[in-house]
């Protein structure tokens, strides 16, 4: 084995809680009934109705580009549009996944602040050709919570952008891969951050966040759930020996891990935040809100970090800008010693 | 809870593997890298070209429906037709999955005894229309091993359909949701059963045979690979955290776990075929060759098992026919203590 | 050039009508708005209102393909399952359109007489598997009339089918690419042969029967247009010069031209079939019932006018037996002609 | 009938050309092989390869979406990004065509002065994310000649793009749907603005510049052309009366048609532009380069004009532009009455 990997990639680096394992183990023996038939995925439903304070549906799926495409091709037909951030993952990180799934959909980008969608320029593609059949129809908007650039959406924006979404009649999707992260950040509730603002389908993550791949669409508009199971089936989606994504989710929900995972993460977070903000020649692009720091540092920094061994994306569109990721696995001594580390970077040259 | 599950429904009731649980535990610390690029996903790899005496690739995913229909894709144009067993999971038990993954392309069903192709009805579907612009274009094969009907192809036969493939430029697949319990039915290498009788992609299933979920798309035409490492993204079937997909085959392979699971399963079958057939107005449709055994019971026979919980599914096929399969973990005590109560039916009327 | 072709390899070898020359040519000049908005499509919607005596939508495309595949894919979802004959134009000669129109939907084929589908596997495909998320759901059937096999179905039999579908909540569609063909034979209303028995999507061709090149998909199921317009414009297969297209459908429904033509069909066909079931050697597969006939004749004698120049195809199923088939072009002259080379080559040897 | 439509909306609302309902009815009796197999059809095969002087492969087909859609499904994977201009015909005016024929494929827009593609935008985006398999890969590069904007590229453009595609092994699609009036602005070949400068496949337009409804899809790289035949077959666009579509192809070609039909367009464009240019409060975009002409207007004269009856759009980007196309069948007299309504309007008030 080569050395440990170190840094702040992404959480998808970190491995797995251990209640999640023991979870895991604890339902591994004796028969269970396939593909959703098994009592923990009837337990995880019932855990996220109470969650989310309503009736709704869960599908259990591996992966959260799964959930995330299938949630948009239940939003649009072949002939639609889906209006989304230039930056969001389903743009640009799942290799055309919604158009896959979508039959030929067609993501429409727009700009906005913290890789929000700005909501004016989404009112403007909204309208943009409805009815004209040269023309894609805007038939959904996707939004990521929290952002691609680490922004956490706030309770407004979510209105102001359900609100145009039930004006206009279009679906909202909510890529929630780091659903935790923002609602420990907002306080809010997970219905308030949803369905209560007008969020028709979710991706409710496990995997950055503790399990080790497990993600839930959740489905507040009940309309859409028999075409997804067949859309699941048929993406090779629905797993067999189910228990084992349910047994992750049950395991995340209970007690709180979930909500004690993301507090982690962010908490670790805002101290690297903190100190990098501190360093001389560094900046932070935008408070730390949640568990993702965009920091610009000196170059011999950076590089001098990458030196030794500490993993971390430059970001992709500001030259000199890094990504930190913190996950619920990331450690205080870890924090401090790569701070120390860059702080001696900082200081010896410049 | 309610009472266990227990019969024979599928192995896909089955849990896991001890050994694999722990593999997962193992690796659950720490860091690594996403999407494949961790070191235990190396070694799987390589596990995988020494277990099959040649070069390859090896594309973890999670589902053997997204094995099989990545596959397939793989195989055909839009416009081509894969041929089949009319009783082949990927026609009837996948809800279209190889049509959707290949954007539209066909499924065409020939005949045959034991769920295998008949290779006279292969060769006539083979060479229809060849060149016809009106008509999709054959471009694959793909066979299950272990077939749908129990059966196991011996090489005679997957030779003869490779050789009917190499002359007429197919590619050949091989559907291997139960790959192990027929190697070790026909007491051969992995080789021999695949690449040198011109199998040119493989569903390596482990699922079913003690993983969690977990099956290696195995690629011998390895001028395939490109265009499946983005198939597989854009499906959704990359797993972010893939150590604990690679966790799962790494264990399933060493010290040939997945011969001994497959070994006892297919020890149980037999057993529990043996017994049956020994039952008063029970016949065998064909001798147990692997893990999976149909057998004709008497109404009043079928309806008492059934009665008293046992999990067993009718025979789409034949009327008073019924399917039983055997996983690793089933036990002796649970074959004898089926066929006691069996027996005792048979018995008592009649 | 080449000596002209000759014989009765299909209708679509034949020309175009001289009246639908015509309106073609008196359209030409000037400009007309574009994409279907221009009068004279909107009088050709008229008149299929008034000739199916009912509120209906039509949108006019150039080939049979389209418009079988446009319906077809508005009436099953991707994991859907379209029942057809196995002979059916769809599923044989159409390489895969309604599969790509359908984003991945399954053609299911049954059996039948004169390539009709039998109602019983109708009837058992179609509830075979409802709600099991592991297969495609039936959801349309699709008749031809005339049939691939020269049958034109009854209305008793397009009722069972239409009724059959209502029970189990499928669509219906009618593959008309002879439609005209078929009602001159039957002696009905176009409403008697489609939506008053079911019908709710109609491919009403022209092109065999004196068209250039235009078909139109009729919508009596209104709730599916909106989409098809997006489908058809998604497709390639909305005209900018529409009124070219309606010119052509105009000219063909004007003083019944399109039933002269299928009347002067259908009675070349039954001389044709009447000449020939008097030569010795020779037999009728099934009497002539439209513009298609089906005959067995003896190697000698289809060489011997192959020789000669006579184009006719040989029949997919029934070695020996081939198929001729009259347009609105065929002259007495040619048939008797045929009948004679036939006749001095029947009597010749054998 | 209401009155007869005048303006300048676009030149698919003009009819056909005299020598082109011709060829039709001179083709329209008797038999002709089906699906291209006929001889006119060929004929047009050998005048493009004379006219263009190299072996190619062509593919008529009635629609311009058609033909480029087509082409690009040819040239990128559904897992593939085709670059385009942000105001590419591909992008907004096809319904997601290319999507849809290249099952998911994505368009990439760049910006660029006269809706021609930036070269150092095409490289950017070129090199993104190659051989990430997150990120769609970068196949192909379309260009429109003439342009959305009604510019030309000049050869110098169209070598620069092909040397980036060389460069970096991406396909060059050219969308010619006006290809007839780039040339004659150009005054240069066929072959020089085409495969010499590394288009691989040519969407080359008759309908807009006097066909009924007929487009060549000429294939430079004749590697693509077998799949094409499929893929063209499966879209529902191989005509089987394909004479017809040769027939006006033939004529287009024959004597020059289709350059003394583009030169006069372009005449009237140029009068057209001047005159407008000289009205008071009256500014053209850009110079007229080819048949279309954006000029900027008071409100009072465009409403006046709009008034009159004349029809023409306005600019999608910029409130108070205008677009004028005109076609083989504008006449000097049309422009004429035009410019001294709008000269009257410009005077009157401002």
């Amino acid at each position: 084995m080569s050395d440990p990997l170190r840094g702040f990639a992404s959480d998808n680096t970190a491995g797995a809680s251990p209640e999640i394992l023991a979870a895991i183990a604890a339902c591994a023996r004796g028969q269970a009934r396939p593909y959703g038939d098994d009592e923990l995925t009837g337990r995880v439903a019932r855990r996220l109705q109470d969650l989310f304070e309503c009736e709704l549906d869960v599908l259990l799926v591996p992966t959260g580009t799964a959930a995330n495409a299938l949630a948009l091709a239940a939003l649009s037909p072949p002939w639609g549009a889906v209006l989304c951030h230039r930056d969001a993952h389903v743009a640009n990180d799942e290799c055309g996944a919604p158009e896959f799934y979508g039959a030929g959909l067609k993501l429409v980008a727009v700009g906005g602040e913290g890789a929000t969608p700005d909501l004016g320029e989404l009112r403007a593609q909204a309208i943009l050709n409805r009815g004209d059949v040269h023309a894609v129809q805007p038939s959904a908007v996707t939004v990521t919570q929290i952002s691609e650039a680490g922004a956490v959406l706030s309770l407004d924006e979510i209105e102001a952008i359900g609100a145009l979404c039930r004006e206009l009649g279009l679906g909202l999707h909510m890529d929630g891969a780091r659903f935790a992260n923002a609602l420990v950040a907002l306080g809010c509730t997970p219905a308030e951050m949803t369905w209560r603002r007008g969020v028709s389908l979710l991706s409710f993550g496990a995997t950055k966040n503790g399990a080790l791949g497990a993600e839930a669409l959740v489905v507040f508009d009940r309309t859409l759930t028999p075409a997804l199971h067949y859309r699941r089936k048929r993406a090779g989606q629905l797993a067999s020996k189910m228990r084992f994504l349910a047994a992750q989710m049950d395991a995340y929900l209970e007690g709180d891990l979930w909500l004690r995972n993301a507090r982690h993460a962010n908490s670790m977070a805002a101290r690297l935040a903190d100190g990098l903000a501190r360093l001389p020649g560094v900046s932070l692009r935008r408070p730390a809100e949640a568990n993702i720091v965009f920091a610009r540092l000196p170059g011999h920094v950076s590089r001098g970090l990458l030196e030794r061994g500490y993993l971390f994306h430059p970001d992709r569109r500001e030259p000199g800008c890094f990504r930190f990721v913190t996950s619920f696995e990331t450690s205080t001594a870890e924090v401090e010693a790569f701070l120390a580390a860059a702080g001696g970077l900082a200081s010896s040259r410049g």
